[in-house]
């Protein structure tokens, strides 16, 4: 803050000059001291809050917007402190309706920019976030990849990005990733510590010593624990636990526990760790987060201070956000009464940006870079033939490594004889049997692996998408070959996208040109087109709840156990990449 | 942290390699949670922790120091974070008595070196405080002086000291002076919060809209209270209370009673603002303080978070103190019980520092800088005439601003209509009104100015001392203009100290050669010396029960209402100075 907007803030608190907003005879829940208080009232002068207590009168003039808020609560705006905004949606879409319900600020990972477009990806997808109705800060990706080749971010880049002030951190590490692979990782713990910033973490399923070793790295934050008891464990090691419920998973029930193990909650966050486009609509975004909080028992207070200052702490940004106090950005959000989540009006640094559930200040529509739109760097159409899978050994039969679905997200590897013929093993779509290749689009654009995959459901067709997890890969699962060299050709077409084909024909499609990730139509328009696509993944037979989820994650480097890449398939516990074939 | 120190500590966690020091069988008091376990042990690798739970078998080798708690209390080292080292002792001899009770962290001021030695005089004092058996960090100085031609630091000084890595923020600003001179401080404000780091308040008495003025500027802490309800205000707006408890005033069993006023106390301190060395050697340091608000009603875990995890919090520093987890610095204190803080052993940075109340690890001696040696740059000798009050106007009378005690620190201004003779106003001690003098020693030395003092208790005599707060000078009190002298010109032979003088010799006397601030003396010496001191002022008359305390506050920029400096008489209402002669 410079110094003449500190001296207007002083003269509107000294009332030398009228304030902008003032919300009088509110209900305050203070998150510092924990108190509700009564007849409270804030006047803001630009960004900030100027004056806050029993009367602001002095600070009222002429100019002044007056906000009555008849005795309603006022909260401070909430804080997704672990959101992975470049998916699926633009910003500008995503606050549609992620703003009007009380956020107003969101933590971001870059790594899916990065992944694909490099450090001129992350400028900007950054730069689409700023002069936006809420704030955003952001993470630098560590780059935690299931290519070995994409393996950590280069140190000139982290350079550029560590010098930001929007950038808070590093983001997310995954555990196993980090502590096997040490020499590439703790040089860059090293390098953001030295510009004393935040290392997200990510130790999901790590216990005893492993998560000790973990956490001596240095990593202040998990948003993977699934219960109450690894939150626990992480709590008593100083670590931040962001409880996430989001659309990949929804633990708050089951973690709610942890209100009644602990003393103190400071050290527990809400988060989502992204939301999808349907849910978003249908749910909302943080306030869903307090109000299920409340619901499931946490005290309102506590629930508030986990999506406000707990995130705001742990970030080191107590001192611009998290609270309403004097100096503070006024994002502040009036809510019927403190165990009722639901937006009035919410004022994000200092302006009123949403009444009664209506976005009153438009996103900014964010023109991307060129470059940015043409990701999808594959050099040559695909034929059906480059997802052969010849078996250069003896015999008739080979062994192979096989991806399991054992949820929809877990799988395990299963070795399977399989019989050659015409030199190829075969798929079997009979026996739930099929092919998937995982096709580089940035790095090595068009090195490529096929391998198989039991369980998928595919009975016919097949499927495809730009937006695979951890890599720079386009995905894609098919029970016949033509269909998967359709389904690549059609996202090289979009520079981007998800497809689903059958028969020779395209069954559904996304376009998604932004770095290959990113859809630009409306909200609405493509929650109903990610509808027709699972709808036209349902018809060829794949039963998971998202099959477009499951289809992307199948790259992700945090998911057990048996993962896939351009490179090859990659064994998650020891993180070695591994070929189809077993010697 | 570097990565090599990194993975030295995942290999002991993992048990590849052995640990240094392990502590075992502890009861862990869980700063972060809240909660006090049974069974617990740590190991640690070097300075760090590598890990703690209830089995670290594995991290234990040959190599590896033990310890066997036996049940006792493992909680994490104590941090002072408002505390003024730069005062009276060298920070070796303070570490004598100041690290054997579980401090491992210390947090000072440094505006008195600068005030007289400026940025080569605060770099020599953090030298001293480098490799020492415990961390300190510091502040830069504000520099709210008296004196106005010294007001706030020099931009590049600051410059200098924000880039140092100890250097955590902007040392204490009264809020007066913030307020009335924005011109001055906002701009250093600025500057500090662009490096990101924080400002230290200090908010005595504030409240209403001027507390709210302040705090919109930003400050983040504040020392000041002396009731629960100053307490509440401040937390309220977001600010850290550092709860005082030290030689310049107690306020902790006052205060206590906040405990019962407020839900969270994430935002509660302990501090003591700087310690007299008698103080010191008598009662403990933070040990003390913690034990106290203990017996003042505080939960233990309350009362040690107070002190260890909410204090590195404030500062940013709890990802690498204030509790015990792996990767922190290996700062931990086994007491008896959770509500005995009786230090049986102190590990700072790994080293075991002391036991049962014994240090084991000598403090460093530091060499100070020839210019540190030599501040008192008064250019003469100093004669009785040099102390007249020559009055140019009309008349027999003259009517005068004189300074009257209120308390031992508090003064007022009182005017008097004093007679005039020989051209000159005089003093009378038989009505205990004497003079008093600042004579600047580093800035525009030998600038002096004298006036009265009402109250003071001196009957005969005078004494002086260099150390006087918040200027560059020696302050001087006297019944008696030759004795005056007498007291100065010792000063400047010994190039600082305290001096007593009566009828014409020297009383008592403490040389101070450090910045003219700090003896070189061993700490019980020192002791013995300022009591002699205090012995002598009082056999002069002066019934202060800290005579030397009393003396050097009167140039004091923080405390009401009429102050001197070697540019006059203050007025700390509105920060002007004033003339002796009223106009």
């Amino acid at each position: 803050m410079n110094e003449n907007q500190t001296k207007k803030l002083i003269d509107v608190a000294l009332g030398r000059t009228p304030g902008d907003l003032a919300i009088v005879n509110a209900r305050l829940l203070n998150v510092y001291t924990g108190e509700i208080l009564d007849n409270q009232s804030v006047c803001t002068c630009g960004e900030r809050i100027a004056c806050v207590g029993p009367d602001v009168g002095s600070a009222i003039g002429d100019g002044t917007t007056v906000i009555d808020a008849g005795g309603a609560t006022l909260i401070p705006g909430f804080i997704d402190g672990h959101a992975h905004v470049a998916s699926s949606f633009t910003a500008g879409e995503f606050l549609k309706y992620a703003a009007r319900g009380g956020t107003t600020t969101i933590v971001t990972e870059t790594l899916e920019p990065y992944a694909v477009a490099g450090i001129r990806g992350v400028l900007d997808f950054l730069a689409s976030l700023k002069d936006q109705p809420i704030k955003f800060f952001a993470t630098a990706p560590a780059m935690v990849s299931t290519s070995r080749a994409a393996m950590g971010i280069d140190p000139a880049d982290l350079d550029t990005l560590l010098a930001r002030q929007e950038i808070v951190g590093l983001g997310e590490s995954y555990w196993q990733a980090v502590l096997q692979n040490p020499d590439v990782f703790l040089p860059i713990f090293a390098q953001t510590t030295a510009h004393r910033k935040l290392l997200e973490g990510h130790s999901a399923g790590a216990r005893g010593n492993k998560l000790q070793a973990y956490a001596a790295c240095g990593v202040s934050s998990c948003h993977e624990p699934i219960k109450a008891e690894e939150v626990l464990d992480r709590l008593r090691l100083g670590i931040y636990v962001m409880i996430r419920e989001g659309s990949i998973r929804r633990d708050l029930a089951e973690i709610a526990r942890i209100k009644d193990m602990v003393v103190d909650t400071r050290r527990l966050i809400l988060t989502t760790d992204g939301i999808s486009p349907a849910d978003l609509m249908e749910m909302g975004y943080m306030e869903y987060l307090v109000q299920k909080a409340i619901d499931c028992g946490f005290d309102p207070v506590t629930a508030v201070q986990m999506a406000t200052l707990n995130v705001a702490e742990h970030f080191g940004l107590d001192d611009r956000i998290g609270g309403i106090a004097p100096g503070k950005t006024a994002d502040m959000v009036l809510i019927p009464a403190p165990q009722i989540i639901q937006a009035m009006v919410v004022v994000s640094s200092g302006r009123i940006i949403a009444r009664d559930g209506t976005l009153e200040m438009a996103p900014r529509k964010h023109v991307f870079a060129a470059e940015s739109l043409n990701t999808i760097r594959i050099p040559k159409k695909y034929e059906p033939s480059d997802f052969d899978l010849p078996f250069h050994g003896d015999g008739d039969t080979a062994t192979v490594r096989v991806i399991e679905m054992v949820t929809d997200l877990v799988t395990r590897e299963m070795r399977l004889e399989l019989g050659v013929s015409g030199g190829k093993v075969q798929s079997d779509a009979a026996n739930d049997l099929v092919k998937i290749a995982a096709i580089d689009r940035a790095n090595l654009p068009g090195s490529c692996f096929t391998g198989l995959i039991k369980g998928f459901g595919l009975q016919s067709g097949a499927m495809a998408c730009s937006a695979a997890w951890d890599t720079a890969c386009v995905v894609v699962v098919g029970a016949d070959e033509t269909d998967m060299a359709l389904c690549v050709n059609r996202i090289r077409e979009m520079q981007g996208g998800a497809v689903v084909c059958n028969a020779g024909r395209v069954a559904a499609e996304l376009a998604m040109p932004v770095f290959g990730l990113i859809s630009e139509l409306p909200l609405e328009e493509l929650v109903a087109r990610l509808k027709a696509i699972r709808q036209a993944a349902a018809d060829l037979g794949v039963s998971f709840p998202d099959p477009l989820l499951t289809l992307i994650a199948l790259t992700g480097a945090a998911i057990p156990f048996l993962r896939i890449c351009e490179e090859g398939l990659v064994n998650f516990k020891d993180g070695r990449t591994v070929d189809l074939f077993v010697a």
